[in-house]
């Protein structure tokens, strides 16, 4: 990796999606295989917020290896279209954030996956947490779209 | 792919980005392989935005080959270094947008990567055209980035 502050930064194996991928906290899951998880974010910018991680460790984009990249933007795409199927979407934005200065917020790389509607603007990711009953429905949903790509 | 609206939209061959891989209009390459091709963004929201598109022929994530996707994601990574490198960047923000619900303006499967420093906000899209010669010389010290990646 070339030079430069984020050639520094290590990963932190007590992040906290370190410590939902091991179960030592919960989370409103989506989707996992062998290499990916998907859960609910708890700050959604916009109802169905979902995140997808690689389950090898990496803090961002750059120190990932290419293959859990893949699986990676593979679980992107699969529950992408079970997000836009639970949501009626619209459309669907993707956020990946590295670095605090890039907007990343938990040192483990992940995707940002959003559904979206026409004239409906994404609220402020520090908006408040959600609440549990509403996620738990939410990801069931989306579930229920998995289910139904077969 | 599940229904909704966003099934029915089509790859319309002349996008924009056609034209650029068919070489019918130019763009500020920076990088180009068999399944890829990366250039700056024209209208860009911070200094260094590029763009990384895959020369298979989707409209956005939800219809792109899982090969094409893996590809892109590879050049990507590779981009994304050297942008980093290239303008010194403390952050890296990434975008993915579908369909016009989602922010997408140019309907030929993109990724957006915006080198980032703190405490300097990303410009809106639509800010207006940056000047070529900036942009010329933009894509150089990337290609340089890229070329001391070795």
């Amino acid at each position: 990796m070339p030079g430069g502050s984020m050639a520094d930064a290590r990963y932190d194996p007590d992040n906290i999606f370190a410590k939902i991928l091991r179960g030592e906290i919960p989370c409103h899951r989506v989707y996992e295989d062998a290499h990916t998880l998907a859960f609910m974010d708890v700050m959604p910018q916009g109802e169905g917020h979902t995140l997808v991680i690689p389950k090898a460790p990496a803090r961002g984009l750059l120190d990932a290896e290419p293959e859990s990249l893949s699986a990676l933007m593979t679980s992107v795409q699969t529950v992408a279209r079970a997000v836009k199927a639970a949501f009626r979407a619209e459309g669907l934005t993707l956020f990946q954030f590295n670095e605090p200065a890039g907007g990343q917020t938990v040192f483990h790389l992940h995707v940002h996956i959003i559904p979206r509607r026409e004239g409906v603007p994404l609220k402020r990711h520090e908006g408040g947490m959600a609440d549990n009953a509403i996620l738990a429905e939410h990801a069931a949903r989306i579930r229920a779209a998995l289910e139904g790509q077969g």
